[in-house]
């Protein structure tokens, strides 16, 4: 599965992880690569000392590449990008804001970088900026999600005729049959969340992997569709902060509540705001991150296979 | 192409063209089955002789089958299932209510129906009720969508997971690329709608094919969320509508709007309330049906043989 998205990750396979804030750090990233993946540390919300560790940390537990998620619109984006280059990072992916921001110091340090988009016009922008590729990111997925609300897939064939370089397809993918999906709309490459989640390398509270397990298809919601949109379990939480959200709460005073749970240990008991994707729906078992990873590489070739019968 | 889909519609192709209200009469619906398809006559909103004279009118522009779509809960449902029968339809669709209801009389008739469902527990009701196959419509498609807004990419597996019975994926899919991304995800065949209102046979006026040739992948919104939800071109209409629906106009009040822009001629300058699914943006050309079903199946066999070579 060598191809132009492997050729900048340095990885075995095109599979990516998704940076999801403060769950995705050295050991569940370092665990993905270690498994043929790429790994990716969440630099959100991470003070620099602490991040410095977690890269480390993924350092120590692997002698493969993995990457940083630096979402550019947040204060810490630029020490992030330091640090990367710092600890000798090669491959980074971005998110949330302008590319542009960060790209000169990128190709300065010969680093690579995707970055994510949830438009057609923001993969234009993107590739004109000079990014490597980019990660085409559903309405389906888990956490902050594109305002448009445009599915992966009628988004993915779209960016993929828009753009020349590389397109990786996130959201909505759980297993094999998805990774097929992915490449037969011209991904060529997936990033996963939710997926890696529910595994054993995950540090989430099993609270929030048993919620994972039970949510059926329609067990995720849109939590503040006005303000900020995030998708997540639909639970109490989540619902609480919809009715906020709709009456027209600040995101400060929405933050501030879901802090307030958090500080309850509401995560723990699955009572928390725990982001998820629609694909969470596919989820039935808790593997562990190898186990992810080979099986839906082994999965896709089976469908691949059924497909040439097919047509 | 032949498979349990083709088995139960008698087309050449598992290719079915989704019902549009008052959209796909007679001439379409036959259209699509010359190509090989299996066109649909929506019954939604037809008085009996009228809905007769459709079905008349593509009997005789084409000796294939054809089938009818009956939307379950509206008043004319029992009476549309009768002309069915009487006009010798083989195999008919069903939406929005439970299959249940007609599932008898269908059976007494030695007719086929495959029941619209847009979860996985609809999916698993109807098969209990009886139906031959499901059609699973994801949410980023066009008219009607469930309430739940599960896309197709998760949608899809999820249901081929939970029943035996063939799988039909609705929306979302404009070309071979999505053709085979839904096989990929397990279906046995695919419903277009929106693909098919742009086409050289399709009824609708010019303005809505140049309002659908320009859409993006962001030119549509869901217009009354909160009501009943359905999704639209992006327009001053459509915004009106949602913010009629956001106030909590009634869902009469908001239907006397939309009938009042049809009276004044709106659809035709592609002014008025245009149903439309995230795919829109992916069309760049009116076709002829039969480009648009020809074209996807050489695609669909390309992009298999591709798909081969990187797995």
């Amino acid at each position: 599965m060598q191809n132009r998205v492997t050729e900048i990750l340095g990885s075995e396979y095109p599979i990516i992880q998704g940076a999801m804030r403060r769950i995705s750090l050295g050991e569940l990233a370092a665990a993905v690569s270690r498994a043929g993946g790429f790994g990716i540390i969440g630099a959100s919300g991470m003070e620099g000392n602490a991040l410095r560790a977690e890269i480390r940390k993924a350092r120590f537990l692997t002698d493969r590449p993995f990457g940083l998620n630096i979402p550019i619109y947040r204060p810490n984006a630029l020490e992030a990008l330091e640090i990367a280059v710092e600890e000798g990072i090669q491959t980074i992916t971005t998110s949330a804001g302008d590319p542009g921001k960060i790209i000169g110091r990128v190709k300065e340090a010969r680093m690579k970088v995707l970055h994510v988009v949830a438009t057609v016009d923001m993969a234009r922008k993107a590739e004109a900026a000079g990014v490597d590729a980019v990660i085409a990111m559903g309405a389906e997925g888990g956490g902050h999600v594109g305002r448009d609300e445009i599915s992966t897939m009628v988004l993915l064939p779209q960016v993929v005729d828009a753009v020349r370089i590389p397109v990786v397809a996130a959201v909505g993918i759980g297993d094999g049959r998805g990774l097929v999906a992915a490449f037969a709309l011209g991904a060529e490459g997936v990033q996963m969340g939710t997926r890696f989640l529910a595994t054993r390398e995950s540090p989430v509270p099993d609270g929030y992997k048993q919620a994972l397990l039970a949510a059926r298809d329609d067990a995720t919601m849109i939590a503040a569709r006005k303000g900020y949109p995030i998708r997540v379990l639909k639970n109490q939480a989540a619902l609480a902060v919809r009715a906020m959200d709709e009456r027209g709460a600040s995101q400060l005073e929405i933050n501030a509540f879901v802090d307030s749970l958090s500080d309850k240990g509401k995560g723990a008991e699955g009572e928390g705001l725990m982001s998820a994707g629609q694909v969470a729906g596919l989820i039935r078992e808790i593997k562990t991150v190898e186990e992810v990873i080979r099986g839906m590489v082994t999965e896709a070739k089976s469908v691949v296979q059924k497909l040439g019968e097919k047509f």
